[in-house]
């Protein structure tokens, strides 16, 4: 048996962690009359908690309330739901927010400043406060809760995303889960992308914090939909430490497998969204190496995948270098002109920017696999960084255009 | 009769201006077998001309020529030509371009250092040097030849584009005329926007480098269609002086005049290459007034046109307001959450950020005109700024995934 490693654990979920538990229900705040749209995440045990939340000017009443809370970096529940997004509703949605918490924190019987909230759905209209205040009272809290809570947060998505991975590393073992959701990268009506991450392993709250943003950087940070981002858009990291190990900071032996756990779910989770992005039929992944240096190879990733050019291109299975090219040149990032290599599922098509003699049938036939790999080399140093993103089809168009009518 | 006025000059072109002359051929450098596919624009008189191109890292030889010969400010013919970009095509690509513009230039009899090149089409390439030669052989240059020019630089467009404006200021007359094309903002493969404008006034250099910068900034600099630019971008401004005016400097009495024509121009042709967007049904034209400045009120305008949720819900004729708030807290402009006024066509949507009562048919009825006005007022200060974009129909989807097939 190995005595370290990292492995995804079958049905895993925000709940495969010793000590939190979920529950979910139909509280009536989506139009449909079944959906689940109202849950509850808790911890047995106060967590240390990292969060990252919208850059956008404009932010949800949850997100507000949720950065002031994690001044202290501690929390124990979140209480989330779909169908309203509580954003561009003023004092009264920051009102509501607070209420909602305090249901919640009352309902768990924990502080209610220990309760973070998170709501995705349309914007511009009031929390419908009798039915999450019911729908609370009816949320049952347990251990398998995990997969209705994936669901409760749904908006677009077509499917639930939940993962999670058990880490054994020396003489400590601990186990990273999480839900997410996200579709459009906004759908403003809809808004939101969601991720709540939770682990059993005890970590400096530092540390923590620098784990996620690490991990983010390499995963929600590195997708693109639809270029745009919402005033809700919320990832937060719990750790509950009842997996009993020595604190994990900075350094210490167990950091950089943590790390590596940490980034690996995360990564699932972008390329969830990514492939579940609106109207898409497959999953975009483009890696850079040789660049000057990680940013600017992940400004070049990140310009090709949110390439419209490029997305209908591969939608159309249309072998076309050199809208990958114009990306390229577009992002930013330095390039010479005379060195670039370009392989698109396992066919070379330029190297050192010379176009090569290539099967048209065998790049189409990788650009109509589910995922398509692009890989680009710049030759110019060792930066590297992977985007992924999805095609562009006529049904993103039709999604996005009938969308209230 | 008015002493001081700008008019339209009905079926103006490039060559409406005194001592301009074009002509257009069709060299066989497109695939189809009738269209005009090269032409030359040349002056009397060699020019004050002030040239702006591309900012993308990989640039188009004929711009990099185009560059170093606009250094002293001076030129007297464009060779022009579409169906190629001689883009990503090396040093090749240069001995290529240098050659097209001396062979312009031995049949219009001028220095070669004088020509100026810009070429539009495939990228990665080179130029059909026989087909050029012949072709440049063939052209015939008159003062009406302004059309077939415009024809001549046509790539995915459906219209050409060209105009001119009479000016009367005090006892001086002069005319602005041009051709400009572009349809996608890029279409890597048939890449380009050009925009090629004369006149007639006498124009001191340094005042018509800033004259041609300010004009962009309000017109071709403030569209979007799908938010890429290409390796050939090329805006020239070519003043041949034979209106016979005291020479127009900054600060004198005709410059204002000057500018304002120069700006009424451009705005036509902004205006013209959105309307033409690939598969765009309806042009969106987004004033944001109120900015803490002109630079703020413009990344507002520029993001609400360049946001696909804005152009699908257009398109769909979706009275989907909250899309457009949230491309203006995307933008990066400095916004008060609470002090927004929006209006759709003629419908005001919300005022200080509440939503009002409105008619849903007449929201749709606005969505539906051939030219949709949003217009948002920040309430924050004096800087105003319009732009303009086209909506996106699932025709943009299929034009550009079948692009090559």
């Amino acid at each position: 048996m190995k005595t370290s490693g990292i492995e995804f654990i079958n049905r895993g979920t925000v709940t495969s962690p010793r000590g939190f538990v979920a529950g979910a229900t139909h509280a009536g705040i989506k139009k449909d009359p079944v959906s689940l749209d109202l849950g509850i995440l808790s911890s047995e045990a106060s967590c240390a908690t990292a969060g990252m939340f919208t850059q956008t000017r404009i932010i949800s009443a949850p997100v507000r309330l949720d950065r002031q809370r994690l001044q202290e970096g501690r929390a124990t529940a979140i209480v989330t739901n779909s169908g309203c997004s509580n954003s561009y509703t003023g004092e009264q949605g920051m009102a509501d927010a607070i209420e909602m918490a305090a249901l919640a924190a009352e309902g768990i019987g924990i502080d209610a400043e220990e309760v973070l909230v998170a709501s995705t759905g349309v914007t511009g209209q009031l929390l419908p406060m009798e039915l999450i205040k019911s729908g609370i009272s009816q949320v049952i809290l347990d251990s398998d809760g995990g997969h209705d809570l994936a669901r409760a947060i749904m908006t677009t998505d077509t499917v639930p995303k939940e993962a999670a991975v058990f880490v054994k590393a020396g003489d400590i073992e601990f186990t990273i889960g999480g839900v997410a959701k996200g579709s459009g990268m906004i759908h403003p009506n809809m808004a939101t992308m969601f991720c709540f991450l939770t682990t059993d392993a005890a970590v400096e709250l530092g540390f923590l914090k620098s784990a996620l943003q690490k991990a983010m950087s390499l995963s929600l940070h590195m997708i693109t939909i639809d270029g745009d981002t919402s005033p809700s858009d919320t990832v937060v990291l719990m750790a509950n430490g009842l997996a009993g190990n020595e604190v994990i900071i900075a350094g210490n032996r167990q950091a950089e497998i943590f790390q590596e756990a940490l980034n690996e779910i995360c990564i699932f989770f972008a390329k969830a969204l990514a492939r579940d992005g609106e109207g898409a039929t497959r999953l975009i992944e483009v890696t850079v190496n040789g660049g000057l240096n990680d940013r600017e190879a992940g400004l070049a990733a990140r310009s090709v995948v949110s390439s419209t050019l490029v997305k209908t291109a591969v939608y159309g299975g249309d072998p076309n270098w050199d809208r990958i090219i114009m990306a390229l040149s577009n992002s930013g990032a330095e390039i010479d002109e005379s060195k670039i290599d370009l392989t698109i599922g396992d066919v070379p098509m330029l190297k050192n920017s010379k176009p090569l003699t290539f099967s048209e049938a065998r790049v189409i036939a990788a650009l109509k696999q589910d995922v398509v790999p692009i890989a680009i080399n710049f030759n110019l140093g060792t930066g590297s960084a992977t985007a992924w993103g999805c095609d562009m089809s006529e049904a993103y168009v039709t999604i996005n255009s009938e969308y209230m009518t």
